[in-house]
């Protein structure tokens, strides 16, 4: 393993302290906690979201105007504790309550209620959207149902233009629900990640290998073969995610692809051009889009497509500005 | 070789129709050229880089209000050609004239020097800015003199608010050839990058070997070692930098972590964290930073430190708001 890391136990706590340490106008830590926060707190209802990290730029980087008011960072790959999580409600609260973004996994589900609950012992209003937007496989190595993966920034984003236009945590935990359907994302790993106190890859490919539908932490996808081109894996993944929108010709969706650490913007940029090419076959209009490393899984390579169905109230809200180090 | 693309061939016009596809709102390609320019012309004078391809998200990331009018990417690794560059210059002109920033190797000078004489016998005024930010080595595979590098990104940034502040050619060629004298940078690499139509790493690192002062494009650094800590890698790197700069007590620097590519956003927070304990010790001030992919070298896994001397008049220009994908 080559990492330009220093003692991988101290990983969270280095990085967290960069990170901040980069942005100090922006961004701060609440201390004694991986807690990463806007400066200022808004006055609305804060959304705060988290996880175990390696996912970098998500979520600390979409902390800020208009998106999220905390991310809490758990170890690599390992969920944040309820302790951790209940700081960043109480710190983030500003008597709006707090909406919580939680990736569909059964340790993050599990710490995120438990800080809820000791939430609603202080009398905090606290909403809840699970996200599970990962149609590659059911159930998974630490999840019950779907993961939750990429689409996870487009909730960040969608519900951070409502929650700072005003709305609710009641209103923003029912749109939340809705908005999630709409969401749905797939994967393609060239390669595994390393985590840094583990030393090697999680799982191998081949040198010609490569394998759909693997999670962001590695968790095995539904299929490996042979290496293929750009157009027949698009043309896979946007098949997975027909069968599921059952779309029709006319339809507009929003098309995130997503780097997952180790692969280069200009694969990207090709990927895209050919999801693009079978979505106009296909007469589905993309009506917002967006090409980058959002969500990666530590140095993976390898890219996930996700699609949302937009109306004019997503793409509003998908086009507001935002202060943020990430989108 | 495992990559997201079709035919290495036409690696160059997938990935600017992607681009250009992704970002149809902000961004346009000039037909039967690589030229990538803004949608809407600013009435200013128009500031145009570019170079071989590979380094995304430079320099078309970096194309939009209060940065680039144009970028001119070249096939990989190679110069763009002087009758696109000139494209370029006419397609951005709107009276004002054009300022050209060029990276120091002779194929991108001998080239934008031809598109800036195919201009001149148009009456065309044109300004040109080299960048040799590469502290490393004195000539390289590619270059006379020093190398550009990362620090070319905050050379855009600059020249790109001082431009939309109505400043004329010779004023940003006279500010940007100053400007330059006060941007270094090194870099260290973990790992080489692969050229899709070469298809194998234009150079190897053993599992436990670094390499510094590595170019953008391979080219040999000063020396090969064994892998070491993120503490011990930012102590050479800002040793080096201070021989340059010769700073003392109480300067002001503003300083850019710039990932290679394959290096996650984790290893980059964890270098600037050891980055901004030793400025500390040294008693220099940060005065801006920013971490992230800005110069890649396709998925080279290393990344650089760019360090700037910092006036008032600088920070301004790096703190004006832009609209660009990639900044």
């Amino acid at each position: 393993m080559k990492k330009i890391i220093n003692d991988p136990k101290d990983v969270l706590a280095e990085m967290t302290s960069g990170l901040v340490g980069a942005y100090p106008e922006k961004l701060e830590q609440i201390p004694d906690t991986f807690v990463i926060k806007r400066k200022v707190n808004a006055q609305q209802v804060a959304l705060v979201s988290g996880g175990g990290s390696g996912h970098e730029p998500a979520h600390a980087g979409f902390v800020g105007d208009g998106m999220l008011s905390a991310a809490v960072c758990g170890q690599v790959f390992t969920s944040p504790t309820p302790d951790q999580i209940f700081a960043a409600i109480q710190a983030t609260n500003e008597g709006k309550g707090v909406l919580l973004i939680v990736k569909n996994y059964s340790g993050d589900v599990m710490n995120f209620e438990m800080a809820q609950d000791m939430a609603d012992l202080e009398d905090i209003s606290v909403g809840f959207v699970l996200v599970d937007d990962d149609i590659a496989v059911e159930d998974s190595t630490y999840t019950q149902g779907r993961r939750g993966v990429a689409g996870t920034v487009l909730v960040h984003k969608i519900l951070g233009a409502w929650a700072k236009n005003g709305a609710s945590v009641e209103q923003l935990e029912t749109a939340g629900k809705e908005l999630v359907e709409k969401i749905k994302t797939i994967g393609v790993a060239l390669s595994g990640a390393t985590v840094p106190e583990v030393g090697k890859p999680g799982f191998e490919l081949a040198e010609d290998e490569i394998e759909f539908g693997v999670g962001i932490h590695g968790e095995p996808g539904y299929r490996r073969e042979k290496s293929k081109s750009s157009k027949e894996m698009a043309k896979e993944i946007v098949e997975k995610l027909k069968a599921e929108f059952q779309w029709e010709k006319g339809d507009s969706y929003g098309v995130l692809v997503n780097g997952m650490g180790a692969t280069p913007l200009m694969e990207q940029y090709i990927f895209f051009n050919d999801v693009k090419a079978i979505l106009e076959e296909e007469g589905v209009a993309i009506s917002f889009s967006k090409v980058g490393n959002y969500m990666t899984s530590i140095d993976m390579a390898g890219l996930s497509l996700t699609m949302i169905q937009t109306d004019q109230a997503i793409l509003d809200a998908l086009n507001m500005p935002v202060d943020t180090i990430a989108w």
